[in-house]
């Protein structure tokens, strides 16, 4: 069991627009600091954008940024969005041929769907601010210059 | 984000023995019940069986039998013993070559463990009983043969 590639990077993809903010974030930039191709990020990035997690700002000096606050943007959101399938297991797919013979008897269905719930509800407590508090390490380790104090303080 | 099949078949697998019992299951038989080859099957059973979810009895009528009783076997134990990788996301894997620039800086860790650790917390709850409490019509899916009413209320 594990989250999507898409997952992953989009919640990093995140978490740099919002160390990165007010500053707008290129997808060059996010592609070489998590070493991925940029096709892959454009992607991964166009279900962000029509989900209103981030806005795109066209022009010579355009970008990404994040579309609503860090801290109104939960794992659960984000999550949501890039993982293909919560069917949590095969025998659930399908809508005429189902494959297992126990599947419209089986109470498998109910026990992973109220795991899954729990899950959820845990990242619903997370959001993107929690993971980019740690703002002027975070902004090191991504390649991003180092902020004036001032500058720092006044976000 | 789901189960891999191991898991899956490895539940359907513990259920179809408690529907079975006392009677000792066949490989072949299981295997043909799921469209699974037996060779992967066998595969399956192989940790179940060092666990002691599952026993075999050798022999010319010999098979495999649950190891304890349905009712003390939790979808928790039979998923940690077939989920081949709880790492969640890759940004947690692998020993030296870490791949994620903020891999031991991210909050992103705390937050998935967190969350398995709920999900984990409900499958706990569940155990192969709960999924077989329905025996006739199950036994009936499963291509085994009716019970005679003295042999079920037997159990």
């Amino acid at each position: 069991m594990r989250l999507t590639r898409q997952s992953s990077y989009a919640i990093r993809t995140l978490v740099y627009c919002a160390v990165n903010s007010p500053d707008l974030s290129h997808v060059a930039d996010i592609a070489r600091a998590h070493a991925i191709s940029e096709l892959f990020l454009f992607k991964l990035i166009r279900p962000l954008v029509e989900a209103g997690l981030l806005e795109t700002v066209r022009g010579r000096k355009g970008g990404i940024r994040l579309g609503r606050p860090a801290a109104e943007i939960t794992l659960l959101d984000t999550v949501k969005l890039t993982e293909e399938n919560f069917a949590m297991a095969e025998c659930f797919e399908g809508g005429g041929d189902v494959l297992c013979p126990l599947a419209d008897n089986c109470d498998l269905s109910g026990a992973l769907h109220e795991a899954l719930a729990a899950f959820f509800e845990v990242l619903d407590g997370y959001t993107i601010a929690d993971l980019a508090h740690k703002r002027t390490s975070l902004r090191r380790r991504l390649g991003l210059g180092l902020e004036e104090l001032s500058a720092v303080t006044a976000h």
